[in-house]
């Protein structure tokens, strides 16, 4: 049992490292990047939040679970912000290393727990995934109308970007999100 | 049910502001003060990684939940550090009245659901919110063992100090976790 909590506290050392990992949508106003890990409390926090905005059959406790470690893999893949242009198949690449790797300092069995739900979530294939993969998609938006814009403005997003990229997930995986966010979002970027 | 969601996303913006919230302990091994919204995101990781640590009959989803919110009356309350003076009555009605202001913003069921929550992890009785309390004050150590003492060079803090301030909660809540910690905070302390 101890070396099984050595290694759990190893994990959980490794973990605070996401503190660090900066993404490309503000807090606070506009103050200071967001980080990977205060964004996944954020996102968890959605999730308690707005569980009956969740289509049928999704279980909101494991949607919590799997957005508390969507982004562990930035730990050394870093953060892909979603309007840049990187290469997806060298991210992907990048991220399986990293989940070998950070999860793989884990217990063998939590171990792969931990990585089937990271995996199921970047599949976004089923109910649960997709009510997590719409909500990663729904609260930066959210900080940008805050922050006067914040990436959209860095990125020189328009409306028709916005629509094409994010709407796709936040309406398959949280529709009702989706009629809320998008008047909102047409009526800042027109002013732009 | 438009207003119920413009309600929830008042609470969601509101909490962004969580992020803001900078505790004494640091981060990044002493790089810079951890805010309180990664240090709820870091506790609910340790709770869905130490769940074999708790006593039996915990919900761990049930204490990922607590710890999620745990903290967000200190957006109108701040943080109050274990080892600096204050007025415990006066911080315990600076945060009740922020957690009535602060759940108050969502619908009242989820309010009333919320802040029965928090009120059950601020009382510390049940077994769910024992085994939270115990993780709250379970991850500071750490990160002061990571990042060469932290807040307890800051505040002078000695082993005894330690041992009878943080020794009960952690013990009552999470025993094996105490086991683990003290002899490593022993070692270190002593040779400060």
């Amino acid at each position: 049992m101890s070396d099984r909590l050595d290694r759990q506290m190893a994990f959980l050392a490794e973990a605070d490292r996401l503190k660090g990992i900066e993404r490309a949508t503000r807090v606070l106003g506009g103050a200071r990047f967001e980080n990977s890990a205060e964004h996944s409390w954020h996102l968890a926090l959605y999730a308690l939040t707005l569980g009956d905005h969740a289509p049928e059959g999704v279980d909101r406790d494991r949607v919590i679970r799997m957005l508390l470690l969507h982004d562990l893999v930035e730990i050394d893949a870093g953060d892909a912000p979603i309007f840049g242009s990187h290469d997806a198949s060298t991210t992907a690449a990048d991220e399986e290393a990293a989940a070998r790797r950070i999860f793989g300092l884990l217990p063998d069995d939590q171990a792969a727990e931990l990585r089937m739900l990271w995996e199921e979530f970047e599949a976004a294939e089923s109910a649960d995934a997709r009510f997590a993969k719409a909500l990663d998609r729904f609260q930066p938006p959210n900080q940008n109308l805050a922050s006067d814009g914040g990436s959209w403005r860095d990125y020189g997003v328009t409306v028709e970007t916005f629509e094409a990229r994010i709407g796709p997930p936040i309406a398959r995986g949280a529709p009702t999100l989706w009629d809320w966010l998008l008047p909102r979002v047409r009526a800042f970027l027109s002013r732009l």
